[in-house]
Formats: C-alpha cells, sequence, structure tokens
C-alpha cells in the first residue's frame, strides 16, 4: 500500500521518467505511483522547492516524495532521504527540500550505500534512475533510512528572499507564476489597509489594484489583488495572464503600497 | 476500489493538481486516481464539457469524475454532485457538465454541507482542494450524494450551437481541435453525399476537399474529411495541422456543402 | 495486478486518451495503468520506437505496453501483439516496435479476431479505442495471445541509421534530442581516444567540445560531449538547451573526431 510520488524536471518527450517507474515498479510491484509534475523549469531548483512545500503537506503520512531536479548529477553533493512528519523525500541534496525544511524538524540521511542502489556502479549523468527511485521502492518494501548511510545534520539550503512589512508599505519578490499567469508574491496575505493597493513589479509599476477575495468580484481583463489559496498577496488579471501581459519573472522585486 | 478521475485546467507547471491529489488520498488512501486531462485550456468551459462529455462515457459504472475548471470559485455559483447512469461528476455549477447532463437524466445535489468540505472555512480561489477533493474522496468511501446537500434541478447550461442539414448544403460550427490539428464539427456525420465536399470556415473557403474513410487513402498534405471517432464531420490535413495552417478557433462557423 | 503503460502522440488537450483509459478500466477494473508519454511528436515513428526501446526494459516481466502512434489507421497495416522476454506491446505494425525488435526474440500475433475488439466494426480512425485498448485489457484479465489471431513473422521494421568508427574519427545521427536539449547520438560511448573532441553536425561545425563524466564538471553555457545515460555519445549545453542553440534536428548527421 506503500505510495510514491513523482517530481521531476524531466519533461513529457524524454524517457527518463518512464525509466524511473519501471524501475520502482521493478523492485515494488504493489507501489502506487502519483505524478507531482514532470514540468517543473529546467534546473529550476527554487521553483521546485516551493513545488514541493505547497504540495506535499496535503499527502497522508508515510507518503514516499521522490523528487529529481539535479543539476550537479554526477558530482559530490549529496543524496538524501529525510523524514518529516512522517513522510519521506528521496532526491539530491541541493536546495531541492529548502521550503520542506522550514516545515518541521527533519532527520536526513545520505544514501551512501550501494546496496540499495540499481548498481554498484551509477551512471554519472542518471541517479533518478541508478539511486533516487530504487532507494524509494526499497523504502517502500519497509527498508529503514538508517539502512541508506549516514546521517546529515547540514542540508543545503536556498537562500530564501523575505517580505518586509513597513505600516502601509510592504516589499517582497515573485516567488511563484501558476499556469493561469498569476504572480503569487512571498508577502503573507495578512489583514489588508484599504481597498485599493499600488504595485510596482521590478521597477515597473503595474498600477493600483483594487483588493478582492475572489476573482468573480472583478470583470474580465481587470486587475486585482488576493489572497492566494496558499496565504500570500497574489496579482491577477481576471481571465487573462498577469505575468505575460506585463512581462513579470519569479524572483522579481514586487511593491505593494496600500492607498 | 474507487476509482476517481480528475479533469482540470490548472495546467502541469502548478502544484494545484498534486495538492487535489493529495487531499483525496488524505481522505481515501485506497483510492485509485487516473489523470484525464490538466491542460483544459484556461477557463474554457465549451472545451471542457466537450472533454467530458467525450471521454467519460467509456468508464464503467461507479467512476467518480472530479472536474474542476472554475473561474467563479468563491461567487455564489453552486457546488454540484451529479449522479448519472451510475457515474459520478462532481465540480462547478457553471455549464462545464452541459454536454455530459444532455446524455440522459441525472439526479443532481449541492455540496453545501460542510461537514464533506476540507474545511469549514474554504478558500475564495481554491474550491478544487477544499470542497470538491474532499466531497469526491467523500463519495469514494461510501458517503451518499444526498448527505452533500440539497437537489438542485436547474443546472446551469452552456448554449450549444446546433448543426442544420438541408439538402446538400450542411452548416454548424467548429466543435473541438484536437492535439493533431484535425478539426472537429458539430455536424453529424450522416451518409456522405458525393465525394468531394466545398468547405467554407468563419467565412474563409478552405477548398474543395475529398471525402474519404481514413487518412491513410490519402498523401501527406492533402486535405480530406472524414468521420471522427465520435461521429461528426471532420476536416484533417494528412500528417499536417489543420487548424493552425488555415488558422481555425473553436467556435468558428462552417459550411459544408456538397458537390 | 496486472500493469499496463500507456504511450500515444495523442497530446494533452484531447480526449483520446482518457477514452482509452475508460475502455481498459471497463473491461478490467483491477488493470493499473501508468502513463508514459502522450507527448510522442505526432505521428514521429522513429521517435516513439527510441523512446519504447529506451524505457521499456527497466519494467517488470509481465507488464503490458499499449503504444498507439498510428499514422496508417484504418488501412491495412497489421494491429500486433508482441511477446518478447515476457513482456507484452500491443500498437500497430508500422515499425513502432523497430527499437524493442533488436532487443531478443520476439512471439507476434496479428490481432485479427473482433472478439477481443471493443466492437466488430471499428471506428476507421481510433483503433486504440476500438482494437488496442480492449485487447491490452484482455491480456491483463488472462487471454492469451495465441487467440487474438494468427502468427506474424515479419513486422515492419524502421531503417535505422548506423554509426561507424573509423580510428579517431566516428560518424553517426542525432538519435534523440531530450527536453534538456541534450543531443543524444547514435553512437555508442566506447572508451573516450582523448579529451577533446571537434563535433559538426549536419555540416554545421559545433566545435571542440571537452569531453568530461558529468553536467557539473563544465560551468553554465559550456558544451561539452559525455556519456548518456543510455550509453551513447551525447552533446550538451550546460544548463541551456543544446539542440536550440544551434538548430539540430533528430536525424542530422553527426561527425565526431577525437583531437
Amino acid at each position: 500500500m506503500a505510495l510514491i510520488t513523482l517530481t521531476t524536471d524531466f519533461g513529457r518527450t524524454s524517457p527518463y521518467v518512464a525509466v524511473m517507474k519501471g524501475v520502482i515498479l521493478s523492485l515494488d510491484p504493489h507501489a502506487t505511483l502519483i505524478d507531482l509534475s514532470h514540468e517543473i523549469r529546467p534546473q529550476n531548483l527554487r521553483q521546485a522547492s516551493y513545488f514541493l512545500g505547497t504540495a506535499t503537506p496535503y499527502f497522508p503520512a508515510g507518503t514516499i516524495h521522490l523528487c529529481v531536479v539535479d543539476p550537479g548529477v554526477g558530482s559530490s553533493r549529496a543524496a538524501l532521504c529525510i523524514e518529516q512528519a512522517g513522510r519521506y523525500f528521496v532526491g539530491p541534496d541541493n536546495g531541492l527540500f529548502t521550503h520542506v525544511l522550514t516545515q518541521g524538524p527533519a532527520i536526513i540521511h545520505q544514501l551512501t550505500n550501494p546496496q540499495f542502489w540499481r548498481t554498484p556502479t551509477p551512471s554519472a549523468t542518471f541517479h533518478g534512475r541508478d539511486i533516487f527511485a530504487p532507494v524509494a521502492a526499497h523504502l517502500s518494501r519497509g527498508s529503514q533510512p538508517a539502512q541508506f548511510g549516514p546521517l546529515l545534520s547540514q542540508p543545503v539550503l536556498l537562500p530564501l528572499p523575505t517580505a518586509v512589512i513597513q505600516g502601509r508599505r510592504w516589499q517582497g519578490s515573485v516567488q511563484f507564476i501558476d499556469d493561469f499567469g498569476n504572480i503569487i508574491t512571498n508577502i503573507p496575505a495578512a489583514q489588508p489597509l484599504s481597498q485599493l493597493v499600488k504595485v510596482t513589479i521590478q521597477n515597473k509599476p503595474v498600477g493600483v489594484l483594487r483588493w478582492v477575495r475572489t476573482y468573480s468580484e472583478a470583470l474580465p481583463g481587470q486587475w486585482i489583488g488576493l489572497t492566494s489559496s496558499d496565504g500570500f498577496c497574489e496579482i491577477a488579471e481576471v481571465n487573462g495572464h498577469a505575468a505575460r501581459s506585463i512581462g513579470v519573472e519569479e524572483g522579481d522585486t514586487v511593491e505593494w503600497e496600500w492607498q
């Protein structure tokens, strides 16, 4: 009854995701595989970390999250099994789990024991196939993280930009742009201070936006500010694609001034 | 042994589909999840309705279809559980189920009972997570639709364009453009009246097309008319992308004159 | 406990994949469905064959691989069930299984017995729904390939370009471009003859590349040669998209000269 989710930047045309599924099911034919996303932007660790931090808390205890965004594959970067609040994460030690690791204490083991790899001589370019997928499958079959290798106490963490709240002037950055083009900032959506907010992104004025509770309170084409589903200040163009309309990218600075 | 399918316009980069899967599996770890599509075009209710009407009749009785294309999320639009011919649909009351509802009588309940929600204070922007996914999971665990809320007798229906057959001159519109670029009209493919058909789309002449039984009867690059796999008049450019080649969009008018 | 994988060129917006899943689950509700890819490029048999030959060897014995890339649907091309080393392939006889068939002896049956089809009068445009999906489901429920139809001894095979190794000068072609833009040639990555290799693709000079063991040995933007995860000479632009940067397509010729 093991549940293994898969999150990668491998895309949908390449055979790499299929290969990992085959490796897992060869070791544990009873595992249930759940695709989270294979369209993390190539090598984008920050985006992957946000994705995992947002999605995985909703999964049941015992779920194994296999995550492979791995620009440093084949280098000396460590390979990890993270145990946190009853859930497991398997993937490279490169910052991929930064958001997850802020969510509570974790026990982290390295994956140095070749007994749990697919081969004692793994490829230098595809640890997803040769190390991470087999370890996830062994975990789902009942192996204990302590068997995989020694403890690791200082995992790599990405520097996450912080938001600053000063009176009516809030500052932060673009944390995520979703498939609708909605712009999710990293500014926590506290109590709004008025009905209107002046927004500037990466020094480009976006305009004075109306603060609403939900998209349907505005007309198609109107720009609004609202609370994102994960609790941050969000900027949206109703029925449009806000990020494309004004050329925003993840990481851009955001000025948020209540009028 | 519950089967829950998922159809959304959430795309593949955003964490929203993953979040819904986590919510379902937390409530019913035994549910089998089947992705139908997460690439319905954003807020395109007509496309989503066609997709559901075409795909879901092939699923076994008892299947639960969770469908979230929801531009009116957070407004007063109702939330629904539809029971029809032994299958279930869970999603917003905005026309998403128009094609499905033409396929036979249905019993429709609203989802007003917060006992089946993820939280009594759902987000104003993500009912997929807070209402629809939990209701689908409760349904798969054996809850009855009547527990979710009162009956609803007049669901929202999209106005669907009709086709007109007059002698050798048939008129209709573009119902769907598939990933190959094949143009599926809403004109039922009755007995062809000749071997050649003159086609005009949105007042642009497409040409005189040969009527064939299957793509391989024509050469690459040739334009043909044929019966689509769901029984409508279809226009295709063999090994090409007909819709892109001539700039067609869903909803465009189609004139179909047998020569 | 049957495992059925799906590989198609149907894309993600069309209902065709969903329809096939419904057909399978209606016949065998206990089948486990695993998506491999639905983004094989339209009608690209060579790409599909490479994909299947690369991914399917990692799956456990008994797996049923349902594969539909079928430009000749409705013509006289045969429909196949291939048994090879304990795994099964169901799909059209058009070269789709070329790479797989080079991997060992196979027993091939045609799918001529309408008893295993969805209907005795299948559509001329969607055998995935009417023949291949139902046969895969019957196979997973225990039917034997010999029941589906007579043996076929000469399946269609695509002509695969060969690589030529002559001293320091190796020649071949581009076998696959992955989602990262990495260029996988068909030249087996034997022992490197030096640290530098001069590469020319389709008569365009790419440059003199450093041969490395893994991506992280070079800096972002640098061009490198290395062994691909499936054992061929690969050309990559670190953190870039090599194929797009220099305009390479699958099938292009590759000159590979050790310096």
